[in-house]
């Protein structure tokens, strides 16, 4: 099918629903269950019905758009959210949102009746800054969370997703969750590097990265800066310092893996003591769970020399771990001949990030398409992808959207 | 001479001023030109007039007791000081007036007319933890600050130096500083590891290292820590990591070189960013000012080679040296005679720490000795010496008194 979404109807679309949480910085704070969450889900509800789709509503607030099929069936769901974080971009989920209502409209144009239904889903609180964790809503209908889990999530007010839900009118039925779905397709800015520097617009995502986060802590001994020699002296910030250059190093050693030290705090940060103890995060990031696992051997290794070497102590918490997801073959395969039909290169590539799609994966056979993200950057007003590579993303999931629903 | 210090009564008198501005943990907090500093001054005066000491006070406080000698000329300083940081020790300071109290008062004992005049002194405002810069007051007598200067240091409340002074009745005359002298000796806690790790009481101070101070500004590129591959970073905290290792590393390679990492922040600071500024400081510290200057010519270069390796910036901002300060052969070895002569066994070493004997050398010929500090504690409420040594260095100082006095 040589059909093409109306690009300037999607740049509209996008700048119009940045003006709802439009900060003076060009960005965009809108918050999940928030007054201005309720004004872009009721543009979008007006959007949805004016391209002629079912709307619903379900018990986490999640919004379908359903534009039905030939047959009945399981549909092919393009999911994303308009919820961001604070001084956000206009494009981190908005973009796939609006992007799935084009292929919804593209299709009206040309009175494609497909054979499954389709379906444009909404998500809440994908963000996770309001309500922790992130993607909470997508994780309800997949199981991961209850929903009496979801309702008591509390803001830093102390404010209630359940009740913050009612407020603003989008409390619907369970049996208005999004699918059964016959595929998921995620359309999402990059935000990374990886397709400015490959020069590509388009990627073709194959899965979701594990994640797995710890906890360092380095304890030494707090002394003045000038009367101990240095063989005498157990600090704590040089022992770190040899930790996260081992973090820097094992990842650099590590195909694909990513390593970062983001967070660090030392005591008693005075500039003629010598620091007596360290605390700081490091974040491994594979798509094999076995080596994320062997990363984090090999640092409680480098820990074990350090601690020998220079008589701190280091305990080591690994609290947190996200395991890798791998996007269903055919659906991948889909949307890398999607983006060959409509000539846009293409490369294939892992999300380092956490998306919906991670956990729709866990029930439908889930894909999603990266677009170029301007210097890699995200959650942030600075964010932007040129238009260019905004309708050919689109275009890529309009024709992948045809294929998945024959 | 076989004159022996009251060992005792130095001891009373240190838990006496050790209970003006004590604190619940067993330390002190007595601050310059406070109330406590007040009392400690009025106690201090008392026993200074019992023993027969003539008291005056110059005009920015320093106060100074002098026994007589059979000649006129000039004296033999012995001095310290009786203010402390918040939450410091009952030693650091206090120790070396009471000490030099103690000497006088064993002339007496002995009715030991010295052929110099002895002046025991008090010096204000040594911590600068109230008045910044440490030392201020032997700095104004060396002539390295000027009147008004110390006059017009605010505290953090915006009080005034030459206010306070006068609110707390310390306010004497500039013919009333200390001085001329023909030797000045500071007998103080070591505040370092190396005499306890030495098995030694009482140290030879042989001078008082250099230190210079720099400002390090890391700036690389704040990235999402997932989708960032390892090349295409420009990791600030990785690349400080470097540095710091290598400030580490310069210092071990340099004899008798001490490098410190001590003040260090970090932007965003968020577990799954990649950070994008690092500022610290480092604190070299060398008996040589040509290898000071030899040891932040070699951290530029590493600065350099980190630049072109990893692709952040990288700025250096030395903004503050102090030169080395090397005391006088004769009173140095004056003071290990005098060691020897009391049956301590000590050793010389320099003092990797400020004190007032460093703008005293300016003008006069000065040396210093150091008794043992448990755990190399100081500035805290745990700081301790033992008795012993306390009594051991107290009598080291009333024979090299002797020994110079003549």
């Amino acid at each position: 099918m040589d059909l093409r979404i109306d690009g300037d109807r999607l740049r509209h679309d996008l700048t119009q629903l940045a003006m709802i949480g439009a900060t003076p910085g060009g960005g965009v704070t809108r918050l999940a269950l928030t007054d201005e969450d309720r004004a872009g889900r009721d543009l979008l509800q007006t959007w949805m019905r004016d391209a002629g789709l079912q709307v619903r509503i379900d018990d986490v607030g999640n919004m379908t758009g359903r534009r039905n099929g030939a047959a009945d069936g399981p549909a092919v769901v393009l999911a994303s959210h308009i919820d961001s974080v604070r001084q956000g971009g206009q494009y981190d989920g908005a973009y796939g949102v609006l992007a799935a209502l084009a292929v919804a409209r593209a299709l009206n144009e040309a009175s494609l009746v497909t054979r499954l239904p389709i379906e444009i889903v909404n998500w809440t609180n994908e963000e996770g800054v309001r309500f922790e964790p992130a993607m909470l809503c997508s994780g309800l209908v997949a199981g991961r969370f209850g929903l009496d889990e979801v309702y008591d999530r509390r803001d830093r007010d102390g404010l209630r997703f359940g009740d913050e839900l009612q407020r603003i009118g989008y409390a619907g039925s369970f049996e208005h969750r999004p699918g059964p779905a016959r595929a998921y397709l995620e359309l999402h800015i990059e935000q990374g590097p990886v397709l400015e520097d490959a020069g590509l617009p388009v990627g073709v995502v194959e899965g979701i990265v594990g994640i797995t986060w710890l906890e360092l802590t380095i304890n030494g001994h707090a002394d003045h800066a000038g009367p101990s020699p240095m063989p005498l002296r157990r600090d704590a910030l040089a022992a770190a310092a040899r930790v996260i250059s081992a973090v820097e190093r094992l990842a650099n050693e590590t195909a694909d893996a990513v390593g970062t030290v983001g967070r660090l705090s030392i005591e008693p940060n005075v500039i003629n003591t010598i620091p007596g103890r360290v605390v700081f995060s490091v974040d491994f990031r594979h798509r094999d769970p076995d080596v994320l696992d062997a990363l984090v051997s090999r640092l409680r290794v480098v820990a074990e020399e350090t601690m020998a070497t220079t008589g701190v102590a280091i305990e080591i918490d690994r609290f947190w771990t996200s395991e890798p997801t791998t996007f269903d073959e055919h659906v991948v395969n889909v949307v890398a001949a999607a983006c060959q039909s409509v000539g846009v290169p293409s490369v294939r590539l892992w999300s380092g990030a956490g998306h919906d799609a991670k956990y729709a994966q866990d029930i439908w056979p889930a894909g999603m398409i990266f677009v170029r993200s301007k210097d890699g950057l995200s959650h942030c007003e600075a964010e932007y992808s040129a238009p260019d590579d905004l309708v050919a993303g689109a275009n890529a999931l309009l024709q992948a959207t045809i294929a998945l629903a024959e």
